[in-house]
């Protein structure tokens, strides 16, 4: 979907999850985090038709979240990596780990675990408020109107 | 997408992006999250078809998200209220909206304004370590292989 076809409704959701919201992006995004860089890799881990992964790829390039480059010049090879756009997805991809790990957990145990390197531990992503630094729920919070959003 | 359909890999974020990597899905929890609770209301905030917001609502309700209950018997009339499982999802939201508030900034300024009521002060989502209760961002972390993963 292209952002322009969206209501025309000033969303930061809305907008986001017009590149966010489709299952292959988030699966590219989440091998793209794991390391991959080129074509034929996304293409393996994801296994679907080299139109769906190109499409994304593509969507990804555009909206400046993966970059393009060469890597090879005879024949011609390029890779993708991940911007400092792309980077700031990061925390997204966390919360929906952290909400499956939650929800649809595996007997076997985790599949992936995560250790931040600065404390040297396991962890598992809790959102806080950047004003007390409190951990944050739904019911912790309420929302009003702000000025980029039409009265 | 049915989760049975995706690859043979024990992936939470896969898991998790079988029902959320979907657009209008993510807007109905948007809604959801902003007290919508009545098909029409979903359908009037969204402007798409009755088919379409009752297959993410059916969706939803089918995978815990949200639950439909009765508020009138003559005729009957249900609503859709996030249950706990929904209400986790909000962390995910808070984080999508915070980058659509970096990337995709609107001119006026937030259309929507986050309070955490606890501190009083509005804030901005910020993904801390469970351990040492530091900012996480990607530089900050490295995955290992865990048990719930096929060797």
């Amino acid at each position: 979907m292209k952002w322009t076809e969206l209501p025309e409704q000033p969303c930061l959701i809305a907008r986001s999850v017009a590149i966010l919201g489709d299952r292959w992006t988030m699966l590219v995004l989440r091998d793209a985090f794991a390391g991959l860089r080129r074509f034929d890799q996304f293409q393996e881990s994801l296994g679907i038709s080299r139109t769906i992964v190109a499409d994304r790829l593509n969507l990804l390039v555009e909206e400046g979240v993966l970059e393009k480059r060469p890597y090879q010049q005879h024949p011609p090879r390029y890779e993708y990596r991940l911007t400092s756009k792309g980077l700031d997805l990061y925390p997204i991809l966390l919360a929906i780990f952290d909400w499956g790990r939650r929800y649809y957990p595996i007997e076997a145990g985790l599949p992936i675990i995560h250790t931040h390197k600065n404390c040297g531990h396991d962890f598992a992503p809790v959102t806080t408020c950047s004003h007390c630094g409190d951990p944050v729920t739904a019911h912790d919070v309420t929302a009003r109107r702000g000025p980029g959003l039409y009265s």
